[in-house]
């Protein structure tokens, strides 16, 4: 993602009744069924990016909650634009935060599953603990998730993708799908949704990397 | 693994003492604790080729049994004549015979773990179902596997480890450990036995990968 800062971007944000406050966020935790409204499960994108994916997932399934998180301003500005032109989608929001803090702003079994897509690979190691699907952040959604819950990772970085599937086995994670070559795999190609990124990179010849992986805490 | 028709080398197998006949294999199903003359945990190395790296993990657990699996004669013998050499070693025995047969061979729980190393990688698709990590063969081995049995996997074939997560992902089983540099892994290199492919093909300069993976039935 490039970035650019964009002058006002956090006061256009801040001004969006789509993304709740970071004084508000906190507040919330294990009660998010209450900003929606309703019971629905609960999934969120981290690092969402320009929240293609997201609000495609968001107006696909109406019966679930979508939260996507995003760190910077400039980029969840777009976002927010876009969403915007959407008013009738009661089923998404917008949060810019840390991904470190999610078991601050999530309560246990609050959540039903989490997305990664085209996570920073941080290639240097000594920054290996703040890729998205690093050990580290593994345990920050088991704090989160419903046994069983997901973690759906998509990458082009073949690096990133193999650390994302030893720091699972590290964690213990359970492997429920896997593929070097999604758009060459017909049973998990079904449902997908392409991001900004992947429409890119596969147009370019890449082959798309998606992990599935559960933690079932009942486990010995 | 090199195959060359060695003259009697079926009448030798036939002839060792540490080689159980096809004919009784069968037989001894969920009853190799009787063969064994203990309780000890049962171990399989399946496609072990010359032996070495069974050989030398019989020696070094006294308490545990271990069976070693080849399908061609030429290969097995290899194993046989240093076994011989061995006679005070009582924790080790061998099959001539197909993988696929392994359920037929060996009782539900009756085996608490299963090696494969430096598996044939098969590369043709239409073959895929001989690979000893495909989906069809972890069946198998669950089969046969105490729950929470482990299948470790040594390979430097990149494409065979890529198939094997893959298809462990399909069969639901739970990484429990992955490295795609095994010689650079402190923590997975702890204990392990070298094969002679594996210290062939690492002192060429090629990684080493291993997957440890486990099937705990009682998941939902």
């Amino acid at each position: 993602m490039r970035l650019r800062n964009i002058p006002g971007s956090r006061e256009a944000i801040a001004a969006s009744e789509y993304v709740i406050h970071e004084d508000v966020m906190r507040e919330k935790r294990g009660r998010w069924n209450e900003v929606f409204e309703n019971d629905h499960p609960l999934f969120l994108e981290v690092g969402m990016g320009k929240g293609r994916f997201i609000t495609e997932l968001a107006q696909q399934n109406p019966d679930r909650n979508y939260v996507g998180i995003e760190k910077y301003s400039s980029v969840l500005l777009r976002a927010v634009t876009k969403r915007e032109e959407l008013p009738q989608l009661h089923n998404l929001l917008f949060l810019r935060m840390d991904a470190e803090d999610l078991p601050e702003v999530f309560g246990k079994n609050e959540v039903s599953g989490i997305y990664l897509n085209f996570s920073d690979p941080w290639p240097k190691d000594r920054h290996a603990k703040r890729r998205l699907p690093s050990r580290e952040f593994l345990t920050r959604y088991d704090k989160i998730l419903i046994p069983g819950g997901k973690v759906e990772f998509k990458t082009d970085n073949r690096a990133l993708f193999d650390f994302a599937i030893e720091q699972a086995g590290e964690a213990g994670w359970t492997i429920e799908a896997c593929t070097y070559d999604l758009h060459r795999d017909d049973s998990m190609m079904e449902g997908n949704i392409m991001t900004e990124y992947e429409e890119r990179f596969s147009a370019q010849g890449n082959s798309i990397c998606k992990l599935v992986i559960s933690h079932s805490r009942q486990m010995p």
